[in-house]
């Protein structure tokens, strides 16, 4: 049986891509003198925000209040929660608020009331303006409510106004090449600089800074012009989506998931694996070949990296089972009943957060197994003991 | 604000719905002499699985050796891993047989040949037919692979042959009235007879018993003449995929996901909630009018279950921000930022799993938090005691 060690489903993670994802990246931003502020809803790990510690990150994104407090529990103390504020939960953000620099995003006067009236600790507010992504933040158009915004802010003492904040998802369908990255760079950087010179001609004092979020660009580009901060994350493992798109190689992505045969079949030509939608996620592509779902292409380690598998991806994933579509039917001689087989993650945040925990790899060993904010490390410790 | 003790995103669960669907189905299983072993993949909770206990269960069926574990853990004794076994994980089922009345499920002699030499503990076998599922399980057209695999088993001190099991995934597809319904349980029960009789033909002996798994049949039919045993799931919350297929109505449905609105905008026409991917899951369906995705149907909490909320629902979802279509731009003026949305699941197993927690939720009020096997207890709960 090939890698005794590992039993499967098991999400591993290749410590030196990982860290040479992170060095790279904070490099760049260093030369561009850029803020580097990852986001950390991609790992949600304490053992891999230190590796960012490592390359001296000390500004960290995240994007729910639960992973806040988390990160804050290790030790960071300037956060950004990269979502427009839920105020329902503005008791435990003022006590959150006490302890270390937060940065909370708003992007209507009505969120900016609720915290006015509740916050009793000192908060930095950043205004998210809506740059093409059509998802949230304030548009151009509506300058007025970014200026009633502004003002709001300013009447409360707890509430301090530091800049504008975006998020270029719609990145990831456009990005494909330098050229877009820089296309939507310039755009995205336009648009910020419009509604910063909009509200300076309103009255709005002090210098606003520009923040700006999403891998893409950020792997793509060299430098950053007239950006006070960037706040990419996904980079730090990439996936297959990124993959696809030319935004990384093959040898970036730092995750794959070894999964066990479970079942063989001649008839159907097909192999299943324990490796379903509670592991992988349900984020899927589309098989430019096949026209099928795609949920993860096979892959085969290599020393320091992987290599594809054929061209076996899995096409179908039900709660725990996943299907493969074999390249070919000669293939399934060479494959039994226990044999592990690995898959890229389409998306590597979502498989994370599935998964609950990474089993480093290094040189075709498991070396140890960390857990992520939601991992749960006494499921299945127990009975191991007894094995 | 209204529900001011939910802080969401959180996943309600009304007990008294759950019990009821749990009462009226091994009602059914009880009438028809049929053994009720549900699956409990879909809850994952001690808590819930209690409440099948009040209601005279003793048999379980789960969908990995964690969950057969974590019930172990909890006093079931009688389990069934109801996926073709991974036998990188021996060592813990020799743990688990020594506890439990171990099932275990395989469709290849491959599978037995690895079971035959490392089990040590007893364990009882399935084997899994495919009854036009095509994803596991035995063709009837390869009913010499199945003798192979009897006559492996039968060879084997620690392996007792006991059944043939199917699961009808494709009654997700097929079933949608009591007919269809009728249909695929006779064609079901027709290849699985056809095999036991088969396998008789070559000299198998004993009396093989079937098992029959999903839920669209078990909801739609009263009676399972010839079934000795049967394994649904999802009944016990049903959800939106359910409900669009007439296998439950939403009354029927336990569970509803409460997220608090972040985001409002008149230039784009829509409410963004704090509810994505991590929280619901990807599942989707398509929206029968718009054609559009649909990952949640909005609905409004009544005293003892849901109504919809007019015609809005999630029609975009990524890893936290759910993007609500609204049934008329009119709705805009009366959700305010901090208000609460509710949306019934697509489906209730995969939400479950990625939240790993319920709220209870009974007479407008959230009475108790439990959790799920990979919930952890710990995450958001030290801040809330500074609080």
């Amino acid at each position: 049986m090939n890698y005794p060690d590992i039993e499967g489903p098991s999400l591993l993670l290749r410590p030196g891509v990982a860290r040479g994802n992170i060095w790279a990246m904070s490099e760049k931003a260093k030369r561009s003198g850029t803020r580097f502020r990852p986001h950390f809803k991609t790992h949600q790990s304490h053992a891999v925000g230190r590796w960012f510690r490592d390359f001296g990150v000390k500004h960290i994104t995240v994007s729910n209040l639960d992973m806040a407090e988390y990160f804050a529990e290790d030790g960071w103390d300037d956060i950004t929660i990269a979502i427009p504020v839920n105020v329902r939960q503005i008791p435990r953000l003022n006590a959150l608020a006490q302890r270390v620099k937060l940065n909370l995003v708003v992007d209507h006067p009505n969120a900016v009331q609720h915290l006015g009236q509740k916050m009793t600790a000192p908060v930095q507010i950043w205004i998210e303006v809506d740059t093409g992504d059509q998802r949230t933040g304030l548009s151009i158009d509506g300058v007025s409510l970014a200026y009633a915004t502004t003002k709001l802010i300013n009447e409360h003492e707890h509430l301090t106004l530091v800049g504008l904040i975006s998020h270029g998802g719609h990145s990831y369908e456009l990005v494909n090449s330098a050229s877009t990255a820089q296309k939507l760079y310039s755009e995205t950087m336009e648009t910020m600089s419009r509604m910063r010179d909009y509200l300076k001609g309103y009255g709005v004092e002090g210098e606003l800074e520009l923040s700006m979020g999403d891998t893409p660009i950020f792997s793509m580009l060299n430098e950053f012009p007239g950006l006070d901060e960037a706040r990419p994350g996904n980079f730090v493992f990439f996936d297959q989506m990124q993959l696809e798109k030319g935004i990384c190689t093959l040898q970036q992505v730092a995750l794959a998931m070894a999964c066990p045969v479970i079942s063989t079949s001649f008839d159907r030509g097909e192999v299943v694996v324990h490796g379903g939608a509670v592991h992988f996620s349900k984020d899927f592509l589309v098989h430019p070949v096949r026209k099928s779902y795609n949920f993860g292409m096979a892959v085969l380690p290599t020393t320091h990296g992987w290599t594809p598998n054929e061209n076996h991806f899995l096409h179908q994933l039900s709660q725990e089972h996943g299907v493969v579509h074999l390249d070919s039917i000669e293939a399934l001689i060479h494959i039994q009943h226990g044999d592990l087989m690995f898959f890229l993650p389409i998306h590597s945040c979502l498989t994370a957060d599935c998964m609950g925990f990474y089993d480093l790899f290094e040189e075709g060993q498991v070396t140890e197994r960390i857990y992520t904010m939601k991992g749960n490390a006494q499921l299945g410790q127990q009975m191991k003991s007894h094995a």
